[in-house]
């Protein structure tokens, strides 16, 4: 990926996914997103659901001797579907990551999930 | 995001999740990550089931007038929590996004993800 | 479970958790029926994509020699989640048991699947 | 089902279920069942997940409005798949079934649920 960045490769699939929208003139016959866009949010909904729990098997493969590269693959289905979803919703992959940047870098993130915790930990306590 | 690109931003969030593997010096006791890890796969994993979930209940919510913006969230919260995965087995977004790209753009996925349904389909055609 | 049938042991814990509706007296500070109904659908669905993970993952495990055993607690986990919806919902396990039955025995249910399976193969060929 | 029990019904499907097993003469080419269960755990897996997602999609829908009788139907398909994985591991839903009495009734399961909310609390609260 020397001359083609993360960033670039995000954003142009997820142009692609875009023009693969029914209204744009994707061919459900010819194109596997066009046709999951046509079917319409339960199509992928259930992919992201499916392969979610593929990237679960692949991680129970490899903690026990199987090839860790199989999450990798499992990981980019569960990322790509996931960019088909937030195209039909008119999101990008940028938006996420804009997101994750804006809760401030990691020890921001933390701080929220541990707040998060914590809130929880108060409100579910049996009294 | 104008000075940060993506990709950037992605790959610094790797590193500090790299940087929070209890092998590293990562506190369970003040950083989240650093306690997903140090719990062990079944701790992250479960997440991803999890927050795979919240993704198809804010898509569905959205579908019926929601605020297409959850989604964003639930999103950010599965990649997030996908990379925590990823750092685990030694790998980082940019593995994902190669592979991404290694499927040769989107018609070359298409053709991928085409192939597949038709091999399903001669496999799963009752006889 | 000599003297307690499977349809008793179920049809009791049916009745249990409808007693734990909010409506009929359900108390959410001492309950945790009561208070996965009292916070409402997303609470106990994100808890049945969380069980539907553990199922997986204790299977897994299973797989790679781990204690089966546990298979059992998490499918059970996984039913309790879905007929505290099903409650939500006014269904109850009958109902679900009433659907198998329907489907004409094992040999229907599998009719069904294959033509199911077919007619997606139809459906998904790329022409 | 007046005249057929839950349980009778549950224990009918088992037993059918696990005359499917390839080694008990179950045939792949005609038995969708026998066809999972000689893919073997990975393809049941994958089920149980996406169905599990299909649960969740249909109560969402019937929050909206939806039909909530679909909800029966998935659930139906989740504990269908949740049956063939506990067979391929040599279990019953009469285990499972005994799992959730021999948590003593609700009373016992949202004692434990609770002791577990309240041990995580404890357990997961930042120092």
């Amino acid at each position: 990926m020397s001359t083609d960045s993360t960033s670039d490769a995000l954003a142009r699939l997820a142009a692609v996914i875009e023009s693969r929208k029914p209204a744009l003139g994707g061919n459900p016959e010819t194109s596997y997103v066009a046709r999951l866009l046509h079917k319409g949010p339960d199509a992928f909904l259930k992919k992201i659901g499916e392969e979610a729990t593929e990237v679960v098997m692949a991680a129970k493969d490899a903690d026990h001797g199987g090839d860790a590269r199989k999450l990798v693959n499992e990981v980019a289905d569960l990322w790509f579907h996931s960019m088909v979803a937030l195209a039909h919703y008119g999101y990008t992959p940028a938006d996420v990551v804009a997101e994750l940047v804006r809760r401030e870098g990691l020890s921001g993130i933390e701080e929220k999930a541990l707040r998060k915790v914590a809130a929880r930990a108060a409100e579910e306590a049996p009294r």
